[in-house]
């Protein structure tokens, strides 16, 4: 019942291709489901993939581009004729052919929208095409059913039997006033169990929940989440029903959050690849080794630095005491600021600006609080134990000067690689601690330097 | 349309609970959805919700029972009896009841089995309860709506009349054989557009996918994902229909993982609290600061510790330059390491073992790879820079000696975290980082010690 793609079985597919044995091929994509032989297609050449397709109808075609991996997908979809694309454009839902569509380059786009067949489904396309990615204009499809309030509800089938081979998947039908306004939502269930005669106006749910064309996909996944939906009507601002969001695009999006989060994992941890528990020990080394020699670059440099006041250190040798202390503190803030920045960045809209003087206002004190903590608390400590006293102030000193140095940093940094179109949990990895142990090192000996020669 | 908690409103609410303004209430409570009423009771006291939910009617009263916050809701039902627990059951789903009961003691549990008015329902939970919560068997609700192959439309219609009430969201019928055993499903819409006399057996799909009741969620997941699917069937190893897993709790389970990333995250990055940009300076720098103290101490630990070493340092300063190098390493492995497990446990079910020696046994290779490659390219750069060669044979044996215990550590902490029923992310956060810093300075200075004066 379930398929699992081995080794094995894709060697035997790729063979097949290599002898063209066409009705093995055929066969065993005849028991596949579309999405199985998407997965199949995502492990196989672009050439192969397309031999493959070209056995099959358009559309169990269609579905199975559908449903390949986006990053696969847009070198695959390379390969095709507009024309070609606009083959299996025709029987896929608006939502999912904008996907494939925002894969192309803007003039291929045009191209492909032109050969499409059905005119209604080409102007969906380009008005959902108009839309930003990841807000609920983005994820709707235009396929839907909806019943005009004044049918009954045996027109309201006729209606439905009319539109079946366009939406695949109905869960109710949006009721709408004669000027397209959405009212309510009656569902299948009630569809069913309804007199004939009845009227829509008789059995429609006016209470529904609905979601503005603007809203971000998170305040769209909270909805459907909050009010347990499988599908939501989209409007416009004057509450004009304009499409719907099923929640396998829901889905979808929550998947790609999750595996956005195990990225930003392993890239702060300095893992530089995802690998599972059954990868051999040198891929897991290997994985390891780079950012590894990364911090070790990092902490040679910090000897070099140290170096130049190794006379200091002769003189006071207590001066060694406090390396780690500032490095550490250096460390955590940087990490601490830059992880607080990382998950705002997750979280936000793309549109949303996190560049605000207020963000960075609001961090700047932030630091000095802590800063001021954290180097008081020391100090006391130092005192306590009988440290010099000038020693003393001098760690102080620095400690408060890294903590403000590294909080601006963990804030900076990630927003600039952000814009830059650069992951930006990389700020929160080992790059970044490495950097800040050297900017503890430098701001330590040249604090202690000014305090004690001059 | 949509539903924002404020403060204010809340406050309305609890002066109008206080005043026993019951007409105010109820109205209020008339104009919101369940799922509404449940966020508001989530930030009310125990007595303030069970006031409210005595002025509604028990389905109402069910609804938002089931949709509130498990952990709050686990206090609030200790202020309810039995009977009245299994009164608000009545009217919840099979698997929403075994969620709730699962928050009582089992003495608890069986009393309000006892109380529950439908003798089916009541040996349905019975039935759950034994399943274990993360697999296909306790995520199913025993209700939905199951037709024999040999039933005519009409007839299914009829039974689907039958169940309305019982099972509320209907997206397709499960087609069985006299035995019970799963054979296809029939949409609604394909029953909707057949003929009354059709007969199931002619229009049902059997080309179905469907999970066994011992799968994990995971495996859940991945199947709707996959298919689409916005319920699945669950069956026994004989193939018999035992309940089905409607998306709704699917996206629960995703987001609960996702809120749990993000924790993971915060704790990696020491951050005690979820605060959001919201929060004032004040709230900012308190969430951020226990962990800072904590790597204060650790790093005052480490300056007591390497004072005990001042005398070799004030006759080799060059000593102290490789501290943060040493530092640094200790606590990237131990990094990386804890990461990867953290992840494995995330990821992984419950039942599997995580404690297996071939694991242990694979990362201590790991370290023995990356704890040469690091040592070996050190004492390279070492030799290559002039270096003393004996401080350069120190260094790296240091090096080599804190990779392969900074890896043990961050192997056996999480797992052992995660035992104690501790949440592992602790130990790749700045707690073990300190503590790999202290451990690195141990290390190199026990060297040094060894190899300079004996």
């Amino acid at each position: 019942m379930e398929f699992e793609l081995t080794e094995e079985y894709l060697e035997t597919i790729k063979e097949a291709i290599a002898s063209q044995d066409n009705a093995y091929l055929t066969e065993q994509m005849h028991d596949l489901y579309p999405a199985d032989i998407s997965s199949i297609l995502d492990d196989l050449g672009t050439d192969e993939s397309k031999y493959i397709l070209q056995l099959l109808n358009k559309p169990l075609g269609a579905e199975i581009i559908r449903d390949m991996d986006e990053e696969v997908r847009t070198d695959f979809i390379k390969v095709f004729t507009p024309e070609e694309i606009a083959e299996y454009i025709n029987y896929i839902n608006s939502d999912d052919a904008v996907d494939i569509l925002n894969e192309l380059p803007i003039q291929a786009r045009e191209e492909v929208i032109a050969f499409v067949r059905s005119k209604e489904k080409a102007s969906n396309i380009k008005d959902l095409l108009r839309n930003e990615e990841d807000c609920a204009g983005g994820l709707m499809a235009k396929e839907l059913i909806k019943a005009n309030i004044n049918w009954t509800v045996t027109q309201c089938i006729e209606e439905i039997r009319r539109q079946s081979r366009k939406v695949d998947k109905i869960y109710s039908v949006y009721v709408v006033d004669d000027f397209g306004k959405l009212l309510g939502i009656v569902s299948l269930k009630k569809m069913l169990l309804a007199d004939d005669e009845a009227h829509i106006a008789d059995i429609y749910d006016p209470d529904i929940v609905s979601v503005e064309s603007y809203r971000t996909a998170e305040e769209v996944t909270e909805l459907m989440q909050r009010y347990d939906l499988e599908s939501i009507p989209v409007v416009d601002v004057h509450g004009n029903l304009l499409g719907r969001i099923t929640i396998d695009d829901v889905v979808d999006v929550l998947r790609e959050q999750a595996e956005q989060v195990e990225e930003d994992i392993q890239i702060m941890a300095g893992i530089s690849d995802s690998t599972d528990d059954d990868a051999n020990v040198w891929q897991l080394s290997r994985v390891r080794l780079p950012w590894l020699l990364i911090g070790m670059a990092g902490g040679l440099m910090g000897a070099r630095f140290i170096g130049i006041f190794e006379k200091d250190i002769s003189i006071l040798p207590a001066m060694a005491f406090f390396i780690p202390l500032i490095t550490a503190t250096g460390g955590n803030v940087g990490i601490q600021s830059s992880s607080v920045i990382v998950q705002s960045l997750a979280n936000s809209s793309s549109s949303e600006n996190m560049f605000t003087f207020s963000r960075f206002f609001k961090a700047f004190l932030v630091a000095i609080i802590n800063g001021i903590a954290i180097s008081s608390v020391v100090f006391l400590m130092n005192f306590i134990l009988g440290e010099e006293i000038r020693l003393a102030i001098v760690v102080s000193c620095a400690l408060f000067s890294v903590v403000i140095l590294a909080s601006i940093m963990g804030t900076v940094t990630p927003i600039a690689l952000d814009k830059m179109g650069v992951n930006p949990a990389l700020a929160a990895g080992p790059f970044i601690t490495t950097a800040n142990d050297l900017l503890g090192l430098a701001i330590y000996f040249l604090v202690a330097h000014l305090l004690f020669h001059f």
